[in-house]
């Protein structure tokens, strides 16, 4: 039923508004039941010479990058040790939280730190799930197991875990993680 | 810049509608980096008469009950131990998972369960974080720090927390529990 | 896929909103393969006060009676030989033309010329079609079968006919005939 | 008065674009009063990209044939006796029925009906009359005389009829048929 | 052809969208040759609840006075030496300047200079023009002719007179006068 | 707060679509109090295929020349007597009106009388304000001071004017001149 109109610049791509068209269409459906084929998005695109704001003309600011995509980007960096090219999608005052409530803000920092816990781990994703907060942050939820191997070479798998992700700007400004590392251990 | 225009049928009450104007609102503010301000929503009223889908007229379906709200009430029963009040919150199908993995679908289960684990724990948020998948749920994140006593009569606070929760047409029908109870213990 | 928004002035009655909704429904099929239930229409009601065309605000004139209703009761009341009725609801300049290509323009001779053909007849209807022409004119099509009794008394039923009628401003001011009678009556 | 949007795919041709305006007014006019300078049409036309219903892309299905041309076209093609190209316009379930309610569903059959009437015939049309039913049938009527000529060569004209069509995804699966023949051949 | 449609908060009352109506139907028509009946406004009226920017609901300020109104009614108190009720109209930084250049800020300076100019002067008014300026004021010219008596008692007509204000706010900050009273005198 | 969509025939260029924004822009906030930064307009252009009125489609007729560039142009060529030029501008029924109520229709007059009056004169311009009349006109106001040399070769400067002026079809058809020449002379 419900029919959803954006005015918007011209001149976003069709993935942009592939997500603007989804983004908008779950945004009716956390609040109104309707059925998805009732949920009707349209986008019409303005010329910049055709859309006037304060009695300025504007121009179209980029699509942000697409925060799913940009976790994934970096969890694959540091799962492969790229820390140059994951450092590179940090945004100013980055930190994280890891089991035990530890802070780091530097990703030196979260090497040293696991280098005892693990020799390394890998993440099978069970689901992304991604929302924009009321403030300048989007969030990104990634969820599934960890497996690797122990420090002494024993393998594991199947440790559930989930990080969360804010987003600023396309730059990750923090992560926090939870996982059931130690509930395995302290089983085993 | 962007403008959104929400056709809907008349009738929803006025909570509703700002939960449409904000959900809307972040939809396109995680695809295009406008500022707040510049991200004007309007909610044009359509009275049955005047809509028809398919030939038909259509009325208008109550609006689902904000899953925050939802999971807060849900959550404080199950602190208050009111099993009834959380249970009549639980949709079919209901699944938990616990730290280790540990799944349960009753509540039951669920008291069993924590009794050697803790006397009492209290939940302090920080936040929650709420959207619609792509399929019929809607997804609700709640993080922060729990405090209680051990089973030994101990008292701890501080440790870290996050729930997942899904709600389908107003009910829950999973949650999934991650938290640093065993990191914290295992430090001790 | 296609979604129609209709303006139009504030006050016209649920009935008209229906016909507005259908009618626009079905221009739209009769150009686009889109199934019914992917054609969503909108009404928007403007306020006078709201309107203004030609820098003069407007009032909404009446709407227009169905022609589909007007046309059945004008042929009720010809069944029962209403005649005061049904001429009230004809314009200026009716004419009709009967099977044979005979052109009358009062009820009076109708009846006249009936009167040796049959000594009475019921239109049992099988459909109406209706339509709004690029003129002033609804068209109104009415087709069905015939029964009654030939005029030494002898029943008849079943015999085919369609009527065409031109609405202008809820006035009926042409009615062409056509039937089976004389095929039926050159095959007895 | 009325201002009438219409949003669909992009892509429509100009001719397929003029026949949802010049339908869409008449939808209008048929319940409103309003004096045709006064109903507006604007077609919004949407990118694939930039529409999504139940959140999904939709692609535009291509117009459908105009049913007064395809009409036309299928009785020239029966009286030019080109049975093969109007065979091909004919859809499944095709049937039609004839003065003297005789119903036929192969062209050969007409035919061989028609043999013994007349030796040919020809129309002069009147007018044509389309609409959208509400199902799936567009309907089209088409009036006007009959001129050619008797089994024994005699040649007539100015014999009134009407046919009824139904034609649905571009293919006509009805033909209703009245006319004044019999009335004519009566009276000689 | 244009056709102009205006989303405001609801509660204006009908002068204030007739004046709307009327600004933006001659907004159009200073850039296109329109004839005026080809120019349509629709004012859609939006509850606080289903409006809101940056993620806020707004409530609709009271319109602003009718500029033109305001002006004739502080020439009229001018006229009628109610200096009080003209000097409420004023908003801060007031300033006049009158024939010959000379400025003033208040409106007992403007008394004292008139004094020996004229005993009392009327205004005949022939037209009034407003608009909004890009900027904050409204701007209103106000011309026609002066009558009234000399010093001497001597009277006098038919002097060409204009007057320019800015209005902000609903208060009047600027008044410039240009008149032929010297061109007048000179000519006696 | 308030959105405006403007809609109208594709082809204007950048220049009208501009001046179409600030004229909406400006006609709203003559009757609201809105912040210029809470004024958003925007255009949908239509292409003839998908607009009709009256069920016909229409052409889009070529925007109107700017008024205040007009004027502007006219008053250049004037002062530099470039007489051709300056009547090209001049509309059916031109006529003007300088101090003293001097009323005159061609432009050899107005230099005629000018010729005692002052050798040459310069305008030095304050400011234009620009509006359409509800009528056919829009109206130009350009105001300043003149500077030049009498007659006698004495220089003035400072002289403050104003001129009015109706344009209608792009074509100047009436100026109205006020200016405080003579209070200065009167002054000497």
């Amino acid at each position: 039923m419900p029919v959803i109109e954006l005015h918007v610049m011209d001149g976003y791509d069709d993935d942009a508004k592939k997500r603007l068209c989804e983004a908008l269409t779950d945004a009716v459906r956390i609040v109104l039941p309707a059925p998805p084929e009732a949920v009707t998005v349209m986008i019409h695109e303005m010329q910049p010479a055709g859309y006037m704001r304060g009695r300025q003309h504007r121009s179209a600011a980029p699509a942000l990058p697409d925060p799913v995509t940009l976790v994934r980007t970096y969890l694959s960096a540091m799962e492969a040790r790229e820390i140059d090219l994951a450092r590179d999608m940090l945004g100013a005052g980055f930190a994280m939280t890891f089991p035990g409530g530890v802070r780091m803000t530097r990703l030196e920092e979260l090497i040293d730190w696991a280098a005892p816990r693990y020799r390394f781990v890998t993440k099978t994703y069970e689901g992304f799930d991604a929302l924009q907060s009321g403030g300048e942050a989007a969030i990104v939820y990634c969820r599934g197991t960890l497996s690797g191997e122990w420090p002494d070479g024993t393998p594991f798998d199947g440790i559930r875990f989930i990080d969360r992700f804010e987003v600023t700007g396309g730059l990750i400004t923090l992560q926090d993680v939870w996982n059931d590392i130690s509930e395995t251990k302290g089983a085993t």
